[in-house]
């Protein structure tokens, strides 16, 4: 048995070692009954004394992980596993199968990842090699060498005001005139729309969206019992033309768009759209709510005027994150709005979840002041472009007749439409077995029949050989799937 | 102008200059119009090269900050201001001074910190110096120097599975038998209660909370327009026997509850209540929260049974957090619940806020696992208790006659009741002027008129000497209210 000690770190070794013991038996490396080594011969073998041995076994004898039989030695003993919930599942259970990005089961079991010969264009992210990972843990270990206690206080509910400010003036150097004071941060982009969803709409009132679009967003709406109705796109974006109609019979509250490489299109909505899109809402009263996840992670093409940017003041509310561009873990959302919505949505944040992490935001206020996050968007845009270019090439050469796609000028994703013939519920398994894996359209669709012949495929996560690789992949088990 | 510069640091110097500069300019210390030192100049008084002194002022300019005039210097130059926002503020302001402790404001503007003259018993968290910060900044380190790639990735969404592992140890040690599939990690408890609120309630419902009660979770109930029905307390806790007519007659969904040393009063709930109030809940189908946000910060007296440890499977939500006890700002509060309401509540935790910090609940979980938990709690309780020790000799001291307090067997607060003729809404000004303040009977009301004659004090969170000092002025505020 092998245990690591670090013996500059401030943990004494005896704990160190009941937690590799801890861990080692809770993974299941030792089983219930399993004898551990006798204190002496695990000391001789760490070069520790046999006290500090004694020691890390008695902290999991106190624990129950361990029972120590005198003159015998030390076994591992799991606690009696608690029964099983007798308690019937009433509820329809969490359509799971439609995520195959699985980065958690919903169920509270532990996470399954992906077995590694799968290759993964299902992921809603960007790829983790691009992330700023090493530079992010510096900035992290400044802030806790010089401003551990500031770090650990509660902070303003608002945010902290230094990151509202940097991001005010990072928005109005986009063209989007944001001041501290209309930047409420939360806990992720998604924490973001919760808010607001909570905020302004009340079980029955109706949302637009446009089809497809992003599934959270209406899993969120779904959960909240509103009414969504979905207005169609093309490569021009949400088909503006289609809402008088819409809201003339649907009287909605609100429109949700992804106006910047939707999720899961890729798709731009075009300027001229965007006028009329704020005119039609304007004269009806209906707010917006923009959402710009990864609006200035644009390849080629010319980036276009954010909504908010044209608007009147309080009929856009305007949502962001640095997690798709940095580490998607930082958990670190933010909203733009103005005084009415903003003082509701203030409020509310406080009742829901107080403040967010002060430690994580001063982090990312000190890597974005110091001019790196305008680093890290060029870097990542030199990669995905790269890797985008790198899966249309593949897509090209590969997919069979009957497909289609466009090509997105930035963002994470393309958007695939399968042969009239084939399903994504035919699909999913074949490209299992061929050993790659997608999201599936019906996500991404209100009404899910309607997504059944469409694949949103992450080009960003990948290297351009995986991309290569997964993309023929995909392509034969299309082939397979229509040979049936 | 002194710019303390870190040479060990992986920032580079032209960039530390930047920072300092940029936040002496945005905090005011610089006005626009100011002339910045020539870049030679400053380079001496640094000992950095002139050129590291020019990267930094073009860095400022870069953002707007700085106007470099040819010949003639660098001039601090804001950003034209943007102008205020023209909507009216139609909605009724938040009563903002309801909340003595202002930790935020919460209408976008910056934190004012309480003048440091005011003694502070409005605090609603522990001591600063009890909290275990240096041992969690060096857990933190020692994560980011182990684990960092699996520190920021997304992780699971019902939360960490070792510390949710671990939380369930701790809860079966405590007498509420847990697995780690029924722990849901959130960020912070507050958030736990909101998410419950969401999935079990709708407008309309009607919930009934012992009276007074937290302020926080009055004030989410009302966002969501539930009806709030209260139920008198005394020195038992909830007065139980008055539920099966107001059951009757509103018909509640839930009961909210703080069995142990309720916020604000202190008190803990007899455990014939709890099992009486069990029994209700249960004939009645109403779901209990119990929300134990420090019940195992107990200084003398005897601990006793959880509702959760006392009820059948499906009939409790047990709510807690690590925030009292360790570092206010960590943001990471659990919910412990049974199938069906587990998987709504992870159901909705995934579309409000997916994840929780990976980095924190990882440093979160090796600091409890290290034993460090049970120390300081120990540790805790042992400094808190001369605290409250302190206030309630300094009340019995000081207080004027006609006011009425119980000393609490845990927890963090006292709760006082002025003489008749006394309210807050008197002695709040009166009491600023001595130099102390606390947190107001109105906003633990739900019926605000009722608590006018309350004060919620925190006695964890000051020293003896500031609790005697601040007892000895809030008891002159009073006198003064008295004689006018």
């Amino acid at each position: 048995m092998h245990i690591p000690l670090d013996r500059q770190q401030d943990i004494p070794l005896y704990l160190q070692i009941e937690e590799a013991l801890r861990r080692a038996i809770l993974s299941g490396t030792f089983a219930a009954g399993d004898k551990l080594p006798s204190t002496r011969s695990l000391a001789g073998k760490l070069s520790v004394s046999r006290l500090t041995v004694e020691n890390a076994y008695a902290e999991l004898t106190a624990k129950g992980l361990l029972q120590q039989r005198r003159g015998s030695g030390a076994y591992v003993h799991h606690l009696q596993p608690l029964p099983e919930p007798q308690q019937p599942l009433s509820l329809a259970p969490f359509p799971l199968d439609r995520f195959t990005t699985v980065t958690s089961r919903l169920d509270g079991y532990p996470d399954i990842p992906l077995p590694e010969h799968i290759i993964n264009f299902a992921a809603g992210v960007g790829s983790s090699k691009v992330f700023p990972l090493e530079e992010f843990r510096k900035i992290l270990l400044s802030i806790l060498s010089r401003h551990a206690e500031e770090a650990f206080s509660y902070g303003d509910y608002c945010g902290y005001y230094p990151l509202r400010d940097t991001l005010g003036r990072i928005l109005t150097a986009q063209g989007i005139p944001t001041r501290a004071e209309q930047v409420l941060i939360t806990n992720g982009s998604q924490h973001a729309i919760s808010l607001i969803f909570q905020t302004l709409l009340q079980p029955g009132d109706t949302v637009i969206v446009e089809e497809p679009t992003y599934a959270e967003a209406l899993g969120l709406l779904r959960m909240h019992q509103i009414n969504i109705v979905s207005v169609a796109s093309d490569r021009h974006g949400m088909c503006v033309e289609l809402l008088p109609a819409l809201i003339k019979q649907h009287r909605p509250k609100m429109i949700y768009t992804i106006p910047n490489f939707n999720n899961p299109t890729g798709r731009c909505m075009s300027e001229a759209r965007r006028r009329r899109l704020l005119a039609l809402a304007q004269q009806a009263g209906i707010v917006i709510l923009e959402d710009d996840f990864v609006g200035d992670l644009r390849y080629n093409g010319k980036s276009l005027p954010s909504l908010r940017a044209l608007a009147a003041p309080g009929s856009v509310i305007y949502v962001s994150t640095f997690s798709k561009m940095l580490l998607p873990s930082m958990r670190i959302g933010y909203l733009v709005a103005d005084s009415e919505h903003y003082l509701r949505l203030s409020r509310l944040k406080h009742v829901d979840s107080f403040t967010s992490s002060n430690l994580i935001q001063r982090a990312l206020d000190a890597f974005v002041t110091v001019g790196r996050y305008d680093k890290q968007l060029r870097r990542a845009g030199r990669v995905y472009r790269l890797h985008r270019d790198a899966m249309v090439a593949a897509l090209q050469r590969h997919l069979p007749t009957g497909c289609r796609f466009e090509v997105p000028e930035g963002g994470l994703f393309i958007w695939l439409q399968l042969p009239d013939a084939v399903t994504t519920t035919a699909l999913m398994p074949a490209a299992w077995q061929q050993g790659v894996t997608f999201a599936r359209g019906e996500c991404f669709h209100a009404d899910e029949a309607r997504g059944a012949q469409g694949l949103r495929l992450n080009f960003a996560a990948n290297t351009p050989e995986l991309i290569e690789e997964g993309i023929a992949r995909l392509s034969r088990a299309i082939l397979k799937v229509q040979s049936n």
